[in-house]
């Protein structure tokens, strides 16, 4: 059986996949905006969706839009509600949507899945994704990595086949360093040879945006500092040409670097920077919970310092699409690329680290449990997003979490402001956190720090109508001992992860 | 054969070891200050001397030092040097020897090794070094280490044995988290029992210093953050007010933690991620060379966001009493008094990256040499010390590179404006640039990033004159390829380290 409908996870509407190959429609969009700058943009995806946003907003107003994704369950309905005037994207910051209306009110923005949209396009983003496959033992080590690159080989060869011969094409998909020129390079000559065009004529060049999906999610696009590099110095000059004209550069002033193995090596190295810093902290956490010592304030009282002001927090873990992987792939293209003899060790342990961090998380709960004379029936978990503000469950360590839970205990219930359905496990959320709190919980656990929590008084209020033999399990270090009623006492009915039992 | 002789390096100047174990001018200095409260410092080191001074020179003016240190052969002449008016500290900070004047003029700064100092004290600080003993096996990789606590012990019973009462005991030392703990109190209660004295009226606190030994060594004692506890909280009230004495607490605000634990960690915390930070940019360093990549022109274009602004330079190595030891020290209290399995594993990787770094600069170099068709009879190694502005050449990644180096090569020749002796090698430094850049070498080596290269553009017109055939390695990121004569060019005879030769 065939599934034949693509389901928005947003609005429930359902699409039918379409049955021919060709969108007739494409060509009545391009022929409409023959005035303007056509930009392609392969892959809708949360960098893909907003950045074609960003360009069709652009200041000056001189591009139109065609955003290209695939025909499949999972992607078609971005397509479609694109087209149908339905922003695709869920999210806290409000300049997604006033964008998106804009595009509306313009017409400057399409979507299709079919890949001759790019042989109207002048620039050509790519912005797919590109995913690293683990293999981890029963301890949770990874035992290996890779990174398959079939399908993204696939996606530049769409683009060789049709673009334009003069055509700059923008790789903005994390990759590992070394790709634009092993790889997309060498498949655009192909197909330039092949169709009987000049092989120097196109531009290729990388840059990496620094998207974050929270309520900033528009300005992490256009009002930020970008890097960028090209194959050679013509790739390189259209590339800045081009974002001077989509991105603040007056203020965020463009960074160039030498080659593209520099840019794509920035994207990773940045990435991996983060998740040592995360894993650094997860480290410690254990540490401090073993002394006794409160994680927080230690990290309180050395952020004063200003070399160590990005010191983490302890946390359930790392998640989204970036950290968990790209310190992989980065060590994978040291290996298989540059031949690097065992490959970047302390990133991938990093990562290892971060992915065990919701298993630890797990431990502590239940080593919480196990010294409580109490029969758990109900558990609710506040946040399921992978971090504060964003709708994003994608790697979220709070799934990992919640599976290593729910075979423990049956009834366990979310709350989520920014995830009505949680699609990994296809699970419902609770968005309102007062009817959420209703529930008599056995034990609540703040899995993600949402800002909704954290300045909303209101929890405190909604706790002290609760149970009073609740326990509360804070993995995120978001609720005020101070403000919580007063038989909450530290150690006894309110624990934290980071922070110790500190008696002798 | 027993040595009596204790020289300073820095003056020369040679001392007999007293003879008998008490020192009779320790009470004429006593009597002098009964007006003033008197703070016994226990150990002469990098810390301990220039706290000495900052106590004496402490605005309210209300202190008398004394300086306690062993008679050894090592240490001896910082004893005889203070008593006999010379400042045994050779800085590039100003404030040092003015402190140091001002201390001779007011008479209030002693110097001793007779332990029955601590009696007359009110305050005792002890600022001796604790190490770290580390086996490697013969590829650098860490395989046990351990932390002698035997001399920390006697160090502290010497003080418990005198001290009054209701002293203040305040630990600065860098300890393993949960020695003040688990190691000072026992050893200093049970002195106070067998003395027959109350075990309650002594005060117990930790607080440590953030000393860099460079242009700003005073400041970065007197006026920079702290972290401060106490066993109790009468402890950590003594602590407060005596600090507060000392630091310029109103621009730098104290920070109290709640536990000893607490600030013992906090120190070897800080310290440890800034090993992990350095110890990340050596492994990108590697991945940068193979990829061609210029791993400086990377990390300037990440800096830029102000969440990693921190992000690490490659370079030769770490150095100094602090971050080579450090994590060690935590992940041993991790596991010694805390039974956390397997201790902190990251942490000790990056001790271990970190210590394996001076070899693969040796590796970089021999790989240069390799494709060279020179015959090397002459090496310059500019810079010593573990770091820049610095004359410390404690554990020194220049010492490791210099041996691996000395191990090929018969002529080597070091300069150093801050280390006239190289006392770890016993080795005669040029501390004149100048004269050093005379030499005619076919290898000059930059190994510390000193200021004094940097911001001195001499240095280009000295070499300059230098043989045409010079090759020029910068293991430091310090000279600038547009400033060098024009006979220089990239990955011919001019490279630096972290990077990559970029050629296809």
């Amino acid at each position: 059986m065939t599934r034949i409908i693509s389901e928005s996870p947003i609005t429930g509407n359902k699409h039918n996949l379409p049955e021919t190959h060709g969108d007739n429609s494409l060509l009545r969009f391009t022929s409409a905006h023959k005035d303007k700058s056509i930009v392609a943009v392969q892959g809708l995806g949360f960098v893909g969706t907003v950045m074609s946003l960003v360009i069709a907003n652009s200041d000056a107003g001189e591009y139109a839009v065609i955003g290209v994704d695939q025909a499949t369950v999972d992607s078609y309905w971005k397509i479609a509600e694109i087209n149908f005037g339905v922003c695709p994207i869920f999210s806290s910051d409000p300049l997604v949507s006033e964008f998106f209306e804009n595009t509306k009110r313009q017409e400057n923005f399409y979507a299709t899945y079919d890949s001759l949209a790019f042989s109207y396009a002048d620039v050509i983003i790519v912005d797919i994704n590109l995913d690293v496959t683990k293999v981890k033992n029963e301890h949770g080590n990874i035992e290996s990595y890779d990174v398959p690159l079939v399908g993204f080989k696939k996606a530049i060869d769409s683009i060789g086949k049709v673009c334009k011969e003069d055509a700059l094409i923008l790789v903005e998909t994390t990759v590992p360093p070394g790709t634009c020129k092993k790889v997309v390079y060498p498949i655009l000559v192909e197909n330039m040879k092949s169709r009987g065009l000049a092989t120097n004529s196109f531009k290729l060049g990388h840059s990496y945006e620094r998207v974050m999906p929270g309520p900033n999610y528009v300005n992490s696009i256009k009002n930020f500092y970008r890097v960028y590099s090209g194959i050679n110095e013509e790739s390189a000059d259209a590339v800045e040409k081009f974002l001077k004209t989509v991105i603040s550069t007056d203020e965020y002033p463009l960074t160039r670097l030498k080659t593209t193995e520099s840019t794509e090596m920035a994207k990773v190295l940045e990435n991996s920077y983060r998740a040592m810093n995360i894993s650094f902290a997860i480290e410690w956490s254990r540490f401090a919970e073993n002394a006794g010592v409160d994680l927080y304030e230690v990290v309180d009282a050395i952020r004063l310092r200003p070399t160590h002001a990005n010191l983490m927090y302890p946390g359930i873990g790392v998640g989204g699409y970036c950290l968990t992987k790209d310190p992989l792939m980065a060590s994978w293209a040291s290996e298989e690329f540059f031949g690097l003899e065992s490959g970047l060790q302390s990133s991938v342990k990093a990562v290892e680290n971060n992915d065990k961090m919701p298993m630890f998380c797990f431990d502590f709960v239940s080593n919480i449990l196990k010294h409580h004379d109490k029969k758990i029936t109900n558990i609710g978990l506040l946040g399921v997003a992978y971090g504060p503000g964003i709708g994003d469950t994608r790697s979220s360590p709070v799934e990992d979490f919640y599976n290593r839970l729910s075979s423990c205990f049956d009834n366990i219930k979310c709350q989520d402001p920014y995830v009505p359905l949680w699609a990994e496990l296809n699970l419902e959320v609770e968005t309102s956190l007062e009817a959420f709190l209703a529930n008599s919980f056995d034990i609540l656990i703040l899995t993600t720090g949402h800002r909704d929590y954290l300045y909303n008084d209101a929890i405190y209020d909604l706790i002290s109508r609760s149970s009073k033999e609740m326990i509360i399990i804070d993995t995120v270090g978001l609720l005020d001992l101070h403000k919580l009623p007063t038989h909450f006492s530290q150690n006894k009915n309110f624990y934290v992860l980071g922070v110790g039992h500190n008696e002798e």
